[in-house]
């Protein structure tokens, strides 16, 4: 990985998704190679035209040199055939190319799903060497605006004629947003769209709202514009020392979140080795924080 | 609560939205009086009529001298004034009525979220003799699918139109619903509708595909229906033992994410108290496998 073998990445990837015991190991030698990446989240409701803008933004990046990684991720369904399908016929014509490493990713097993499997693929990219990495999520629910406010940049994409900018507000994504998208800005209600979103983030009054770019991704119209906004805050972050921060809070809610998942495990073998505490759960002796309790206790006292 | 004051219920919802440590005390003492109510978990995109349908259901319910309970769920975001307001209005013919208890729910401080507020809710209103309690989310996200799933029955609301068929896919709603309810049925893609979520459900192939009815909520059209169809369905799962089951895998289920939310707490105390593991992490010197595990040994060995 370390020396950016796509083979070798694309193992360590499935290995994440597996949620295999050998990612301990991975992690541990990889550690020290991650935080040159920069990673942008792309997300939006499906049909918005997502996966066309990461593969001109793949494009763009490309010509000014730089090696990009993109991971597909749909964390709510397991029915992404058509979608991820859809990816990879865009991402066509950049399949061929070393520079770009492309992965449409399940979780199968990891613990946590995909909040905890998606940063460890990104710094797997990172320390292989990808300049940057952008992880496209398909939706606007609370899973996949977890997942793409992990990353460095948070782009959202949104569509004229779609009641965007309520579904916005409702997925509580003003608040992770760095940067908006209104795509297929060659429709007549783009201009409502833009006015409808700037509005909403006047109601609410970040000191730095995000600002909105126009695209028409088919035609490649905006692209330019949409990078230069995306690089521009990033740096305006990195200066501000926001981007550390952001960082440093993101690495410590992960470890937080997987201690709480290796916890979970053992509390499922320790209720399942006492069948007692589920049986006087299920007739209703106890409740639910005794039965917590009771387990709390059983794990730590090394019994469990 | 167990007296079934109505008064007393809202307080301790409050209690429940608050993450109140006073919980623990509540939760030993009802939990025996729980099980009698039938939980619905109503879900659907916003606009599908899902607060009409509600309202409805309640007026048939109460006309057969049920007790009903309310509670109206937007897990993903602050944006809910509007939603929740519109919950009120449509609701306001039973709010004087002792025999209805409505309630917005907002999660302000428990642990874990709505995902283990809403049940706890559901509980303290099935103890307070409430015969059925419906529980409404706004959206269709994995956090919302989550909540409306912890219910007895869950039905799904899409109206024609919306591309609903697709989104219902996209959250992987096929696998937790009980029944399907086409709303606004007297639109001219109604048919087109159902027929394309009967199409869905055949692929999706399961033993028993979960009934489609179709509902004029604002009519009042096909509610008599609607419920005859939950009510089939809840008696079948009773017989079949499917309704034990699954509440039992529930609760289960429950204790198991408390408890990792409490070792969660634990895990942030700890961090925050041996302050050298959280800047080796943000340094790159150990990787997240390695934080969890220092942090588990720290618990573990009572020194967090």
């Amino acid at each position: 990985v370390l020396g950016g073998d796509s083979r070798a990445v694309a193992r360590a990837i499935s290995l994440v998704e597996d949620g295999s015991e050998a990612l301990e190991e991975i992690s541990a030698n990889i550690m020290a190679g991650t935080g040159k990446a920069l990673s942008i989240g792309l997300t939006g409701a499906p049909g918005v035209g997502k996966s066309t803008l990461a593969a001109r933004l793949v494009a763009h990046l490309r010509s000014d040199g730089d090696r990009v990684g993109v991971l597909a991720i749909d964390p709510t369904s397991p029915f992404t055939g058509g979608a991820l399908l859809g990816d990879r016929v865009r991402m066509q014509e950049h399949a061929t190319d070393p520079g770009v490493f492309i992965r449409s990713m399940a979780t199968r097993g990891h613990l946590g799903g995909m909040a905890l499997a998606a940063p460890e693929a990104v710094r797997i990219l990172d320390a292989a060497g990808y300049d940057v990495v952008i992880v496209e999520t398909v939706g606007v629910g609370q899973s996949e605006v977890e997942v793409a406010s992990q990353a460095d940049s948070t782009v959202v994409v949104v569509a004229p004629g779609w009641g965007d900018a309520i579904q916005v507000a409702k997925a509580g994504i003003l608040e992770v947003a760095d940067v908006f998208v209104v795509n297929k800005s060659d429709k007549d209600d783009a201009d409502r769209t833009v006015k409808d979103l700037r509005s909403m983030l006047e109601m609410d009054s970040q000191d730095d709202p995000p600002p909105i770019v126009q695209t028409t991704a088919v035609e490649g119209g905006g692209i330019v514009e949409l990078w230069n906004a995306i690089f521009e805050r990033h740096v305006r972050q990195r200066e501000s020392g926001e981007l550390a921060e952001r960082r440093r809070s993101r690495l410590i809610r992960e470890v937080e979140s997987l201690a709480a998942e290796k916890y979970r495990m053992r509390a499922v073998a320790a209720l399942d080795a006492e069948g007692q505490i589920a049986e006087d759960l299920v007739a209703g002796r106890i409740d639910p924080y005794r039965a917590a309790g009771l387990l709390s206790h059983m794990i730590g006292s090394g019994t469990g």
